[in-house]
């Protein structure tokens, strides 16, 4: 459960470095790194097609049809962060529109993942802010609730902690705990330094049977070929 | 429940002045100058991005599986208005192709929303006619059963009645009453007028909590800030 | 139910121009000329918008998590086939990336079509590899059990059998049974030559209730014009 | 849209002999009499099976999370009324428990529909007190904003008017208009009237094949029988 | 895809000992008997708790909104057999109620299984005729289509070949394929004899943990205590 | 994220006599006393009527379609506990039938609460042993891949620490944080004290209008009463 009506000031950033380095690798990549988790629920998808960040979260709870808190929270956001947030109950209300995008951009934040609603998306995509949603929705909310900022978070099923590393591109949203991140940097750039020769071979024609040696173990589990 | 079998061919349509005058406001403000009401559900998704359109609706019942009355509708289309298609059951068939679209736009449609499928989006797409539907489905329809034009029906979970104007755009769907259509003209523009500046400040680094005074009431509320 | 651990290397594959022929034709048209059936649910979205294929299908049957049978379904494609991959039950994970999508272009894939999720699909969009899912997810799979190629599979609530006739853009996707593929053919040709008559009609303004004698039939079936 | 912030004292109800003749009837049969219209969505189930009941409507329409207007509708419950309760948006909040259960009662209310969640279900049950909602949730609501009572609303996808005919069981609930209560009453006895013979004829092995007179338009229809 | 407008009459039954000894192990035991595979996806419900039972297939494909097949197959039944029902499209109409019912139990049917939606369920729970079905509605269907009854079909997801077995039970409902069924039948009975002395050793507070040998191969995989 | 491959054997349970005491006075009341959170998704359904029960969590992280851990959360089990199971990613496999049942309950556990499935659901009714999950499924699963016990885990979008209370019955599950449990128990027997009261003043017919004294705030809110 939630700790209602704090904001917490202080909170220990992934080292920017680290927290940077991960976005040209991409949700993919760093999930595979981590040993397959750490992913939001797939419902997450990006508001147009394209951005590809990564960056230190900064999180907010909501309450269902009140974006308060998410004024409290811009305040809080240091270049490079990415917001989370996660609301108590189920909503697509649309949360954020241009004007807090203006003000998030204006304090240096990078994106926003929301397991809510948006609007004002054709203006967010000119605007060149991503965010990853649940829902669009022209639906507005109010403001009349009390909420948390750098809290704990679950966001679309996933738990959140302030100064965890978001990983966010078109394949979806992954959250690298801050302990993981340097490690998980080296073992997804280990990742990817194989895949350029591997990418040339299958080009060419080799077929991952061969390649990755898989005839021998797909024989021992017993797959039979037929003519 | 609705009366089946009839085509109300006078309808009484909000001005055109009002109904063109929405379209660039756009249905988020659109939807808050009317008190967030009036919102289709958000399940109703443009099927490309970027269209932004207001006009009267005209309206048209049709039965699952069956797009009979779509070509019913087509005659009662003046320059200027959406069709609105409701179903009386659920249903995600491909009611509407590029046939379709062209006799409304020869007709001088600007819109269709529809509480079920469409199809040959690529061409919609091409001919930048603009649709807002439940679904995108290649299944085709009959013409087997009469529905009703220009009766009152409920889209999206949203009761429409003809003559009342839709604004429609990247992020939903919204029905403004013809009776309350030139006060929330009026309120829209109101808000709109005030959002220039309110972004000019926000894009500097001033903070929603200090531009809409929000210190004092979150901390009556009740917010504890923690370093 | 399922024949597990067998991959069939000769399948007959409908004969090649008939396959290549359905494609411009689109999958509206040809799941009309079929008799509106044949169709995959809806819920198979396209990556990315305006691909238009068709293809001989070759199938590949998957568990959960686990997409080690890619592998293997990889050395059956021939140029001209677009792959089709069920699963044993529900999954959004993400089976296919740019790696695997590398492999079956070289090996002349058109598509793949699976009734799961996929990943990398900003490279897959510059590769112009089209893919329909259900779902885009990062989540990676392992390599532990086997499945089937070649088999009858269930994809997205359609029997697809080797060899069919796979026709898929932004409506959706089609199977045409190798049995019906020539006279589909045959009758989408038909029903396309018609259309660009009609087109021309409508868009000069004539309406589909005169175009189609539609007047009598709905007068029949009661229709009532009220003023 | 919705008329905010009203209480209709005054409504025409349907008269009382017609109303409480439906409950008898059933769903399913009363939804055929009036040509298969009128009937909720499925996904409003009763909280337990086994009530079957019919009376007259009186509506409220609520905001998500916010149940105060229930306690405005209790006030204008007549006996034999049904409270049919709507929402501004998706929620599925539990905004009915055993206390606001004992005042509808008292007042003479038979059951409560509602798009949206209730709670004390056991409790509810044990009073014989029928709900057919769309969830069930622990989660309470707030008292802080006005809807209506009175107007019509649409629940779960129907529009209801205020002194409509509700008859709900276990198949479903089904709204019939005023105006055709005593016509629905008619056709529907009638269809029972002729039920009890044909089921005694199919229970004897008598096909509906053949007690229909179904083979020679089947035969017509195209259907084939292979040995 | 389909083959439309055909009944095959003749179609080869499991054998009738075999089908009826696999009720008793219920659906669970099958499915693990079977190696996993086999379940109708799990939203297949029962219309009411506690039956449990095992039967022959004959299939029926049905159009949305039209249960005219439902007569055809009521024909083909013979004791001892359960109908499965497709659908070509999604569809939650209520298809089947007390007098189809009537009739399929006059000819010997176990059950039905139906990928829409049933209705008179009081009735059909009173009458003790099982239904697993995907909905529940009173919504009528029209008989103007034909379909095809005792092809293969595609129910839930599963591939259902007339003759099949078919276990359902409150867990959900498996197909098993007429040519595995005596060997399933057999390893279901092994996998139950088995089942009696765990339960014993369990209840008396044997974990599993030792009873399955399980705490070397956790250690193996890297489980760590802490205390 | 999660921590992998960790038991933790000595939590810390909330006290036993606040544990127990929270049963008797239900989900709901227990939700309100805490300010209205703590809920667990209302998709989260008893597999049979009845059963309240509050208890001390346990909790276990399972991969999709692996209930190895079951076995290994098992031993950790103390008379009192709930076991709460959450799983890395969506699934609805029945991790859980009536051996696991018949081994937690010997152990002294009073209940599961499972974000997935489970099966053997009659025998588990029988046993009197109740499960609170998302689904029934009769899909069994392997025993691959080890999580974790004891560790905070994300429940239907709720986070529930080892030691926390759970209540759950006809109307959902709550988490009562450990450190809340006790001031909880005495706001909610505040609210029960209460309600005794109530009902038989709302029995009598007195309206919740008048026993809250709502008339005024209605009125001031601007609701107007039309006769």
């Amino acid at each position: 459960m939630y700790e209602l009506g704090v904001v917490y000031r202080n909170i220990k950033r992934t080292d920017r470095a680290t927290a940077d380095g991960l976005a040209s690798l991409g949700s993919a990549t760093v999930h595979e790194a981590m040993g397959r988790v750490g992913l939001l629920k797939p419902y997450m998808r990006p508001i147009y097609a394209g951005a590809q960040v990564s960056g230190t979260a900064v999180t907010v709870l909501l309450h269902p049809g009140d974006n308060w808190m998410m004024h409290v929270v811009a305040e809080q956001i240091q270049p490079g962060d990415i917001v989370v947030a996660a609301i108590t109950a189920e909503c697509t209300d649309g949360y954020f529109g241009d004007l807090l995008a203006t003000s998030f951009k204006a304090r240096g934040a990078r994106a926003l993942v929301i397991d809510a609603g948006v609007r004002d998306v054709k203006t967010l995509t000119e605007m060149n802010f991503p965010v990853w949603s649940k829902a669009i929705s022209s639906k507005g909310t109010i403001k009349a609730t009390i909420g948390s900022v750098n809290i704990p978070v679950v966001c679309a099923g996933m738990l959140v902690t302030p100064g965890d590393v978001i990983v966010a591109d078109d394949d979806g949203v992954v959250c690298v705990p801050a302990a993981l991140a340097a490690k998980t940097l080296e073992s997804a750039r280990a990742r990817e330094a194989n895949e350029g020769d591997k990418r040339a071979k299958l080009a060419s024609g080799v077929l991952g049977l061969d390649m990755y040696k898989m005839r021998e173990p797909l024989e021992k589990a017993g797959l039979k070929y037929i003519d």
